[in-house]
């Protein structure tokens, strides 16, 4: 470790997050000494922002450090798991303290909201890329995995679809800042909210999650193969929020709200019977709920109206390798 | 997780390593699920690996792949820790199939011989990257730090210093590849051995340890400071290979081993009364164990010869940021 990587890392990423009495000792060593949580599995992912790719080079550094962490924290609710670590490679052009501070707070923040601590990480130059790997928990047979949905289920997902496509369309053509629901669509994409609560609330309820950051219907489409089934996804059923009412044309709105990325929502499977509880759990957490289709023997999805006949909606398909990366 | 991104991920990344009982859940979820070895501490460090600054753009893919997990690896034997699970994101310019395959081919094999399973990961596209977690175990309150070295402890040494500085000079110069001796420096540097064995039979026995990745009097310049001690260390007793000592002026072996980066061998430190236990552990292990100084009271290194008359020796300070990054 280089002294002036040393003292920015003493200096901004040597406390961050949530203090934790699990954490033996933290930033600072050759490794994190830890303390996992008796009796239960340990949930492990890793997700890295390429700057450019998966975020614009000149985003605010704040909503760049909270983006790293919160598609980490989207795939450990897609688990049902609780979160307690992170580790941070920051990978930067140059030592620019500015950024890297309002970076760690943009973090460090979420960390805290989710009683998450950093505990180790390091800093590299390069071209502009974070990958984070976040730790949480789960009791031992209670984790949301791909591969539980079984035909008869009922397909739900959480808040709105495509808010993040249309943001960052917005975005792009300078349209970010018109009025409140433009910003609030920007935030969508610069600042996802992880579903954390949901994720831990679905424990016992759903039978297969996954966080849609790819777009639903590829998202939906690693549930599927998991599984081993197919699906009926009712088009006209797939929340948009208002402000994408208002913005984005009927055509748009079909397709990011199928395929557009960064929504970070959650969209999982619930046997029949459990359907009459996810009114409470939408409550209780504060995001709502829709049901959007139902899982079906084969393979494949089918894509209907609200009539049951065929959506004849061109889905983009898998983007390509480098379009934009795993954000699984 | 984009369809070909999918397919490369299950085609080479899906059983990379050993398998585990303890892997509940590996590669192909949004998370790996886990259990952790009750009543043992987990060890968790990352580290990045960045094309042109830490490994030559063109380096063959195998020898990436092996650093990229190697250079972890020896943070955890740093720390006395029993290797596990190692998660990977791997940032590529382009999806070329042949370079992943042999990355995957040379982290698959590092990780199986140290009984380890790669349990996640992602692939996005950018300038070539490789950031690596690595997870292990160690007995609560045995684990190895830097915390530990008090005023009379030895300070040793693993295998020889400046190989990889020296290989690194041969191989800038087009002379990596003339004999023997100019090929085993270029292996210390492009496939170094992570000391994951000593840093195992180190437990109970050393005081404090650090692995030597970006010069000895850095990385024991860390131990230093957070032991809140100073250090004698007599520069003629720096372990030097037989190759560095034929192909280094004598001026670049005292430079190489005190400050060239890349050696990932252990520098640890010992109570005297436990001196007599390392010729064994060096003779299980199979790794050469020299004795080059000792903890003294205050702080700062004093480097000396033989005759304990200080070194006029130029140690380059600590690498300005940017210039190598973070090995730690």
């Amino acid at each position: 470790m280089t002294a002036s990587e040393f003292d920015l890392i003493q200096r901004y990423f040597s406390d961050l997050g949530s203090r934790r009495d699990d954490v033996l000792l933290g930033v600072g060593d050759d490794a994190a000494l830890l303390q996992p949580m008796a009796g239960e599995a340990l949930a492990l992912c890793v997700d890295t922002l390429v700057g450019g790719v998966h975020f614009p080079q000149d985003a605010p550094a704040e909503t760049v450090g909270h983006k790293a962490l919160a598609v980490n924290l989207s795939d450990l609710a897609a688990m049902g798991a609780r979160p307690a670590w992170a580790t941070l490679s920051l990978t930067i052009p140059a030592a620019d303290e500015d950024w890297i501070a309002a970076f760690a707070r943009g973090f460090g923040n979420l960390a805290r909201y989710h009683g998450m601590a950093l505990v180790g990480g390091d800093i590299t130059r390069g071209s502009l890329s974070i990958s984070v790997q976040a730790a949480g928990f789960v009791p031992r047979g209670r984790a949301l995995t791909r591969r539980g949905a079984r035909p008869g289920d009922a397909i739900c997902v959480s808040g709105t679809l495509g808010d993040a496509a249309l943001g960052l369309q917005l975005w792009q053509h300078g349209r970010g800042d018109l009025d409140e629901e433009t910003r609030w669509l920007a935030e969508r994409l610069h600042r996802p909210t992880p579903r954390v609560s949901l994720g831990l609330a679905l424990r016992g309820c759903a039978t297969a999650a996954v966080d849609v950051s790819d777009g639903l219907a590829q998202d939906l489409g690693h549930v599927l193969r998991a599984s081993g089934v197919g699906a009926q996804l009712d088009v006209d059923r797939l929340p948009v929020s208002t402000a994408a009412a208002r913005y984005a044309t009927e055509d748009e709105r079909s397709r990011h709200s199928l395929s557009g990325g960064d929504d970070y929502e959650l969209c999982f499977t619930v046997v029949r019977s459990c359907l009459h509880k996810l009114d409470a759990i939408a409550s209780r957490v504060g995001v709502q709920i829709t049901r959007v289709g139902t899982i079906q023997p084969g393979a494949g999805l089918d894509l209907v109206h609200a009539d049951r006949s065929p959506a004849r909606l061109e889905v983009p398909g898998y983007t390509h390798f480098g379009d934009r990366g795993d954000r699984g």
